[in-house]
C-alpha cells in the first residue's frame, strides 16, 4: 500500500492504546482467523478469550476442534476482539484486529486467572484434550469507528 | 484429518440447513478473514453483510479497506456469521464458518434489494470507491453449540 497517497490508517496515541486495551480487558471471546492445513485458505471461528496478567489475550480450545490443529500447522493468526452490543452501528463499534503469534501457555500456572475470568471452564479446564494458547502481538489494526483507524503495535498493548 | 477415529462433524440435515440459511438471512455484520497481502498471514475484520437472493452474502466495503486489497490478490476467504444476544454463553450460540470465494457482484442492480435490508448505506452506496461483493460459498462449518457440529456445502444455503 506504499503507492497509496494518504494513509489513512494513524500510529496510535494514547486515547487509542487505551481502547484497544480495553476491547482486550472486556473480550470473554472472539473470532479466530487462521490457515486451514487442508487447503491453505482463510477459515474463523469464534472461541473463548480472557485478557492475561500482561494484557495478552489468551484462550482454552480442544484439541480436537479443527482451529487447533490449524494453529499447530501455522501458529500466525488474527483475533478480532470487540463485540457489538445489541443497539446501534455495529460498523461504528469499536473493534481490534489483531495479528499474532498462538503460543501455548502455562495451563496449571493460569488455572487460577483464567477460571476468575471465566468460571464456565471450570467445567471442562482439565480436560487433557484442552491446551491453553496465548496470543503474542505481531500488530493490528484498531477501528473505533467511521474515520477512527490506527496501527497498534505490540507496545501498544502488551503491559 | 482422516487418521482420527471419529468425525465428531456430522453431514448437514434439514434442521442444520435451517439454521445455516437463518443465520446469514438475520446477519446484518460479519467477520471477514482474508490472507493479508503483505505477509501472508490471516487478517479479520469486521463488515457489513446482508443476504443475497439466492441466500449467498452480500456486502458493501471499500476499496481503500485492507481487506478488499486483499480479496484482490486472493479471493478465497472466510465469514464467521451468527452474533451471540446480550445473555447466554456465546460459545453455544449458533454460528456459521464460511469458506467462500469472493465475486464482484453487480452493485447497480442489486442497489434497491441491498438498501432495503441495509438503509444507513444510502450514504455512501454510490460512491465510486466502494464495491459490493458476494460471497460464493466453498463449504462451511456450522457450529449449532456444544456437540451440534455439521459440515456445511453450497448447495445447503445457495437456494
Amino acid at each position: 500500500m506504499s503507492d497509496k497517497k494518504i494513509d489513512p490508517i494513524r500510529p496510535a496515541d494514547d486515547d487509542a492504546r487505551a481502547l484497544a486495551r480495553g476491547l482486550i480487558a472486556q473480550a470473554r471471546f472472539a473470532a479466530l482467523a487462521v490457515i486451514d492445513p487442508d487447503t491453505q485458505t482463510p477459515m474463523v471461528t469464534r472461541i473463548a478469550l480472557v485478557p492475561g496478567h500482561d494484557g495478552v489475550p489468551l484462550t482454552l480450545i480442544s484439541t480436537l476442534s479443527s482451529h487447533t490443529a490449524a494453529l499447530d500447522a501455522c501458529a500466525t493468526c488474527s483475533l478480532l476482539i470487540g463485540e457489538p452490543g445489541p443497539k446501534g452501528d455495529p460498523l461504528t463499534h469499536p473493534r481490534l484486529s489483531l495479528q499474532a503469534t498462538a503460543e501455548v501457555a502455562d495451563k496449571a500456572g493460569l488455572k487460577a486467572h483464567y477460571l476468575s475470568l471465566y468460571p464456565k471452564a471450570q467445567l471442562y479446564y482439565d480436560f487433557g484434550d484442552f491446551r491453553l494458547f496465548r496470543f503474542s502481538p505481531l500488530g493490528g489494526l484498531l477501528n473505533g469507528g467511521f474515520g477512527k483507524a490506527f496501527r497498534i503495535t505490540p507496545d501498544d498493548i502488551v503491559a
